[in-house]
């Protein structure tokens, strides 16, 4: 590839979206205004206390709105993570969770909280049977909550590495008729599906701002009314006393400030990034023979339209370079999800669904935004022919 | 006040600064920038990866270097308060913890927490006595450590309703001598005063940006080396392990900015708003006749130079329109701490040093920052005066 000769080290690709993404000048432009202008403490109730008070609860009805949810039910946190661990936790300590039921291929958010919390109040855990594209087994699900009480669901909407898309109303009605209790780490889907929690009976989920060009450090559980969870980070009455901790004001506008955007131009930024995923999707497959789509990723019927995960077919004896050479070029991809991604171990989803072979090799992840190009797409396949081939 | 006539609506004097302070514009536009040019997932490694976390690293190194500590010993969080619950529940959960001493004067992130960590885990606490002025017993904290193994400490620095000053190295070193942990909520102090926690033997403490001028939603734990704490928020690895979740690489870059402004100009700024504080005693002595300085805030010597907090000799049947009347005039100042001013409940601080008859009065606290002038003072203390006697 000479012809990009000494502007090789200047190129940047970004295409890790699903790890986070690139917030936008006017949710910074919102932020900076806020914390000029509105410096008050929410919890206080003076003037400035009830400004900044009212510039929170305003973003709570908004964002609740699009979910069409009730304010009250829209709990900010400090990210996604933190709202997992505040659902599983209180669901099991606070409601008397016996039984949770989820997958060895969730976010570790929802994976460590999971195995801390069965070990810490002794209650069973069920995984999921995953098939080899990654999908769960429904069948199973059906038994395990007929023969169970007191069940906890926590199943992922978009599976953050092979982006795989759950039923989530299935699950839901499933929960639902046995009496379950249904959480999702909706972190990769919220800001990129619409997701009416009226027509969705789920009781909990988790949402995190910087998956959809909003700050990062903030995030919101959807915690159903009426829910009887209690907090996990104890102090002040903020948050209706689920959540004790001065407000961040500006994060939380931010946040708001990211779904807006998101919404205002919805279907056209969906029908955008699809382009570029059905681009990539052709352009690899067509200039890289053998490469292979993890889970349901090369589907874009059945997986999310940000992101694919492909297996290429490297030798062994050059495989640990690809990621190096990648980054070398200015291209910002991924082995798994960002949270492991500094750890030398194999992605803990991948392991649950290839087989020895296809674990030998190695699977990248990217995921693309609205600010993603078709040109991109060209340079970033032809750098990994590139290396493939020569 | 006929003078203020028209203009009184308008006015805004801003005393609760131990709530939360104006943030910089400098620390506005410091996290503007890194919005704006850097949005990386610090968990990645790649270059956009690495950028975000290179900046938090420097961001942990020059922050540990203000308390003479080591950057591995910074853990950021969300908070002050998350913060608090980090501390003392992996304290009780990870090394054994069994008994804690600590005080009913405390902010509520630590009694709260210290409350549910004693019923879930079964253990014991001790409430130290606290005279009329909030001092604790020193000979009671010695005998109880004396006689009791598996101890942990958790005394405020500065009290944030009456501004008494522990004496931190004092307690650290009967900690020591006694082998129990100490750790303090040094939310009030951190930014306002110098610590050497190299000098200071102490364990563990939280701070919070929001109170010395920097972003909400951002504070830091100090874990001293080797204390085999571990996290409560589970998921990522990151902070190396003991805080799981996206770092909010903004809020951070804003935490240690506005330390940056504080240390830089600490001597000046101290001496400034300590002139402020002594104004408003003398002003407040002189006009109101009867005033009484909870705790030890009329004492310059003993208490932060941050917060006054006053007994006002109000009649019963006008008490209960006071802060309405300052919030009418455009002052905003505290009864309590924020966290609790949106309560009909009385200051659990207050309740535990005063007599009856003083709390039946209303107790009023007033914080200061750079931002205070003595003309400020001048027009807080008429409007309490005209409220009083007319």
């Amino acid at each position: 590839m000479p012809k990009t000769g000494i502007n090789i080290v200047m190129k940047q690709v970004y295409f890790d979206n699903a790890a986070t993404t690139q917030i936008r000048n006017e949710v910074v432009d919102a932020m900076a205004e806020v914390m000029k202008s509105n410096y008050g403490n929410a919890s206080s109730s003076h003037s400035f206390g009830r400004s900044a008070k009212a510039i929170i609860e305003k973003s709570r009805k908004i964002i609740a709105h699009y979910f069409n949810a009730s304010a009250g039910e829209i709990v900010f946190t400090s990210g996604g993570t933190e709202a997992d661990n505040l659902v599983l936790r209180s669901a099991v300590r606070d409601l008397g969770v016996k039984h949770i039921i989820t997958t060895k291929i969730e976010h570790h958010g929802v994976l460590h909280t999971v195995e801390a919390i069965v070990k810490d109040y002794n209650i069973t855990v069920s995984y999921l049977n995953i098939d080899k594209n990654g999908e769960i087994d429904y069948k199973q699900l059906k038994t395990l909550l007929e023969t169970n009480t007191n069940v906890l669901v926590s199943l992922m909407h978009v599976n953050n590495e092979i982006g795989n898309v759950l039923d989530l109303k299935r699950v839901a009605d499933l929960c639902k008729a046995n009496k379950a209790l249904f959480h999702s780490d909706a972190v990769q889907s919220v800001g990129h599906y619409k997701l009416d929690l009226q027509d969705i009976q789920i009781d909990y989920l988790a949402a995190s701002a910087h998956k959809f060009h909003g700050p990062k450090g903030v995030g919101f559980a959807f915690i159903r009314k009426n829910s009887g969870l209690r907090a996990s980070i104890l102090g002040g009455e903020q948050e209706r006393g689920l959540r004790a901790g001065t407000e961040s004001v500006h994060n939380i506008v931010g946040l708001e400030k990211a779904l807006n955007i998101a919404y205002a131009n919805f279907d056209e930024e969906v029908k955008y990034i699809k382009t570029i995923k059905a681009y990539f999707i052709n352009k690899i497959s067509q200039d890289i023979p053998g490469v292979v789509f993890n889970g349901n990723s090369g589907d874009l019927a059945k997986s999310t339209y940000t992101l694919v995960n492909v297996c290429l077919p490297v030798a062994p004896n050059k495989s640990g370079m690809l990621l190096f050479q990648l980054d070398l070029k200015g291209i910002a991809c991924s082995r798994g999800s960002a949270c492991q991604s500094g750890s030398p171990k194999k992605s803990h989803v991948l392991t649950e669904i290839l087989d020895a072979a296809a674990l030998e090799k190695p699977s990248i992840r990217f995921s693309f935004s609205i600010y993603s190009t078709k040109e991109e797409v060209d340079y970033v396949v032809d750098v990994l022919k590139e290396f493939i081939t020569k």
